[in-house]
This record gives C-alpha cells, structure tokens and sequence, in this order.
C-alpha cells in the first residue's frame, strides 16, 4: 500500500486526534498523492519550496504558515506579486503543504518542546509535569550569560535579546519557544523560584516592559528573547524522526535555514 | 483658574474629540488634581514613575500601557509581585497616568509620525497626503545601509533587524513606526515603488517571511525593524510642544529611556 499525503497527515493527528478548529490544514496539493520523500521545515518559505521540489519531496511539513499569515488568509493577498509568485510555483508544481502548528504542540510531551531541549541538551534538567520548567544541576553554576552563550551556540544565533543582569545566577528557568503570548509568558516568569525566562518572541510592550519593571524593583529576574524560528525549529526534527520511525521506506529531510531577518 | 489633570486630557483629546472605544484612559490619579508639572514618555515604567516623582510632576502622559497589557486589565495580575510594588507605588503618590495612544495617532498629521520624522530629519522627504509614505531626494543616492546607519545614529539604537540587501539603492520608504499589524505592514511595503519598509516592530511569521521570499524571489525590496519604542518614543515630543503652547506656566519634562531590552 503506498503511501499517501493523506496517510502521513493521518500518523500526525492520530497521537491527538482531530481538532476542530485548526489552522493545521493542507495548504495545497492532493491527500490523495503518493509520497516518497518529505521535506520538514519550520516554515515553507519560497527558497524551502524551491529546495524541496529540487530534492524531490512530494510534501513539505510546516509549522508556520505559508502566506504570512496565522490563518493562512489569501483574500487580502490577490494580485500581490508576492503572493502570486509563490502560489504558481506551488500549484505549478503540485507540492503538497501541510501546516503542523495546533497538534505537534497538543503531542503529550509537547513535540517542539521535548525537540528543543534534546537540541539544547536540556532534556534531563525538565520537570516530569511541566516540561517547560527547568532546574540546572546545582554543581553547574550557571549565569544568564552563560545560558544566553549556551542559547547562541546551540541554536546558532548570532545575538539575542536581555533584559536583567548577564551575571546573574540562574537556578530556575521557564523555557517557552514560539510566540505563546505576554500573559503565558509573564506566568511563567512570576512563578516563585524562577529565575529566568527564555522566550521565542515577545511583544515589547507586554513581557519586556514586566521584566524591566521587576528588575528596576530589585527582584531577580531576567529574560532572553532568542527570536522565534530558532526557539522551535530545531523541535520539528521530532517529527521527521517520528515518521522515520513510522514508514522506514519513506525518505525524510529536515530543511533549516537562517531567520528571515539578521542584525545589521 | 488651576490646570488640572482634567484640562490637560481635554486638551489631549481636542484635536480628534473624544473617541467611544480607546485605552486612552487616566490609569491613576484623579482627574480634578491640580498640575503644575508633566512627564511625558513612551511608558510609564516603575523607573520612570519614580522619576517623575522625584522631579515634582503631578501626571505622566505615557504612549504605552502601564501594566503590560494593551488594554491594562489588572484582574490576571493581583497578587503578582511587580504588579503590586508598581501599584503602591502609583497609589502611595497618587501620581496621575494618562494614556495617550489611540488620540496622538489619530491627530492630523498623526502626532507620533509627525514627530518621528522631525527627529530622523525627514520631514521634508513625506508625502503631503500620506507622511508615512517618503521620497528620499534624487541627489541623495541612499542605500538600506545608509539609512539603517540613519536611523542607529538619529534613534540611539546599538543595532536592528535586517531583511535584505544593505547595498539595495533606496529612493521611496515606507515608514510604520510601532506595531501596526502585519496586513498593514505589508500593504504598504508591496506598494509599486517602496523599496524599504522601516517598521518599529514585526511579527516574525508576517512581515519577516514576506520580505524574506519577496527577496528570494529577486524583488528589490528591504525591512528594517528598529525596535518598537525607539520608533515612537521621540515622537512624544509633539506632545511637550503642544502643552507648552497651550500652557505657557506649566513644566513639561520629556523622560527617555533605553529600551527594556538589549544585545547579548
């Protein structure tokens, strides 16, 4: 039985079971394809698309959306050069697009989650019931800085963002990729005990103006913005290993890239 | 007759008459307090308050929310210990917080905008109808380079977010300060003819990944994300001047700050 777009999409819902409301659904292309090869990427972007057919995926994996937007809205894009650009190359090609955002994160451990803190070596150091609550081994006396050099190596980051004091001691950390937004993120950070909080991205009103405040106050407090893709692209590697694992015959590759944007 | 807290929102709110649905709302403070002094700044920030405090004035007229959310709910923070400190902090002085966002930038021409290019010494460069729209002067050859170098020496900022060439020749900018929403971003940098956008802040799976395909796809089109006080802050300064005309005998301090957060 070969297998098909609809197969795989069927594997990555089943650990949760179908949602109804998602914005994990086919961006293009047929569920009824066959597919040999897949391409995993945190985001399709016009270059993965390119790289992906030239490698000759039939269906790429995505977690963000494809047309800059979280609910993948075209309406408002019809007749952008952009827009249109993109969307002939994939319907020119028939590449099939599927967004994997809502159920890798319902995945019990959290599949970008539990993915992160393998890429950073940080699987051990994880609460059993809260995966995103870390406490270092206390005979590694570790700094803001020397988490934020770790961050930097580990994600291949060339700079990111701090608030708080480089050379305070972290115990307690509250590791939350992604764009969870500024009250998520603000209760992590005022749990009592921890000490810092490592975010994907912020609004710069809300997290980054709490954190500013609590330390201004003197309590100890810190917090590191890594940017977004590469607080959860390295996590997307759990789900090429997940379908490796599953279809041994099916080839898999994870796709990386810089972030869209580089300090200048 | 005294100025009080109230006269001063009144004549915040002249030039648009008052709006039904705004978080411009006095956050502290009673609006028949007299004031003889006034701090103007981006945000009320706990050091900030305090500075104020210090120097005597009576209200702050801050941009930005004051408890780290857009429309300062509080319900979700009782309790927390930034919250309350901030808060006694507030009622223990009885200073009072006036929001003013929704108002400065419905002012004809915006009052933020207007200000913003002032201090980056565009004025001139604006279109009448849209000042957010500028045409650099034909004998000014420009490059994103340049203007990004523009934009670290006139703001104060160590560095920003790039997309694209920094050699790009640039003749016409879009010029979004803060945080407008990514549709609102895109639609003007995929105007015919704008080659850079200068945006104050991004969501990074919006406007990052359209400019990021736009440029892989060989269109001659730029980001710049300078951060999202820095692109405002200066243009509170319109604010000042506007209380000063109007009330020759009241003091009026404008508070800068550094951003909450910074390279590491």
């Amino acid at each position: 039985m070969s297998i098909t777009v609809q197969t795989i999409i069927d594997r990555l819902v089943a650990p949760v079971g179908p949602l109804e409301q998602t914005v994990d659904t086919l961006k293009s292309g047929s569920p009824g394809k066959p597919v040999r090869k897949v391409a995993v990427a945190m985001t399709a972007t016009y270059a993965i698309i390119k790289q992906a057919i030239d490698t000759g995926a039939d269906l790429i994996i995505a977690h963000e959306p494809t047309f800059y937007n979280h609910l993948d809205e075209t309406n408002w894009l019809e007749g952008d050069p952009v827009y249109e650009k993109k969307r002939e190359l994939i319907e020119s090609t028939g590449i099939a697009i599927f967004r994997l955002h809502d159920y890798i994160h319902e995945y019990e451990p959290d599949g970008i989650l539990s993915g992160m803190l393998l890429e950073l070596g940080w699987d051990a150091y994880a609460d059993a019931e809260h995966l995103h609550l870390l406490t270092l081994p206390s005979d590694e006396a570790e700094t803001v800085g020397a988490v934020a050099a770790h961050l930097k190596q580990r994600l291949g980051i060339d700079s990111l963002l701090l608030a708080g004091d480089p050379a305070m001691a972290v115990s307690r950390i509250g590791f939350l990729p992604g764009a969870p937004g500024g009250r998520t993120q603000m209760d992590v950070l005022r749990q009592g005990g921890i000490d810092l909080l490592i975010a994907g991205e912020t609004n710069e009103w809300e997290t980054n103006e709490y954190v500013r405040d609590a330390v201004d106050m003197g309590f100890a407090k810190a917090l590191l913005v890594t940017g977004h893709q590469k607080s959860e692209e390295a996590g997307m590697a759990t789900v090429a290993a997940m379908l490796r694992e599953q279809f041994p015959e099916l080839l898999v590759d994870v796709i990386a890239s810089p972030p869209a944007v580089r300090r200048a």
